[in-house]
């Protein structure tokens, strides 16, 4: 698991994944937001981290969330490996732990997000025997979006 | 908010939901289960509930998760109304007070997901102001499929 030393490099790493997904602007915390949320008493998410040669090139950010299905479950928000660190088995690592870690936790269910046009996650999620839900579509309001509804 | 007492209404909300999903086999969760992950020291997920004649008609379940771009978040999971009260407004009202106390809380941005076959509760959302992503995939895994993956 991740210590209060390694946000600096998660930190990082979420911004190179926001760059990939074209959506570099978009990323508002900092290094402090996720000592604060993830290093408190009731941290909002734990983070697995692969290292080389003593520096982190990978992680798996997840939290719990409820299903009313199925009752507890976890989610993986991200899976990020380093660009010049892809094609060595740290994601398949990452994720097998993060699987390994819920699974023990005793989960009935572990969920994530896709993005539809990257062909490569998509493989590697249809390989590891996930379940694509095509018919499902995600929606989310900003807070300033919000407070136009409410006003 | 949802009270203990209500738990039995509020599976009764999700077994409903799961008949109009058409997936009416999916509920592994009971009673007991709503109590235990809802109403301990540090519940799963938080409900409110909308009531006619003293009974409960309809539901916003809801619980935190987190953003790595912005931070705390609150998914919406479930948001259910009797079929005999539709169209009265119950639904809309749940939400609103759903978005209000998000709002309070301060979060920066909340989620939920929706079938895209189900148009009423896309038009309502998209008059929301809120945002369907439409290049998104949800990924799930069973515990089942867990268990085969790590073996």
């Amino acid at each position: 698991m991740a210590t209060i030393d390694d946000c600096q490099s998660i930190h990082q790493l979420i911004v190179a994944l926001s760059i990939f997904e074209k959506e570099p602007h978009q990323v508002d915390i900092n290094v402090e937001d996720l000592i604060r949320d993830g290093f408190s008493d009731n941290p909002l998410f734990r983070c697995l981290v692969a290292q080389r040669e003593q520096k982190i090139v990978g992680m798996a950010l997840f939290y719990p969330r409820y299903s009313t299905w199925k009752g507890p479950t976890f989610h993986l928000e991200d899976l990020i490996v380093q660009k010049e660190h892809t094609h060595q088995g740290i994601g398949k690592q990452l994720f097998k732990e993060f699987i390994a870690y819920a699974y023990r936790q005793g989960v009935q269910r572990i969920e994530w997000a896709v993005l539809n046009w990257n062909k490569n996650a998509i493989d590697f999620y249809k390989k590891s025997g996930a379940k694509i839900l095509e018919d499902w579509r995600l929606v989310q309001m900003t807070r300033q979006q919000m407070n136009q509804y409410l006003n």
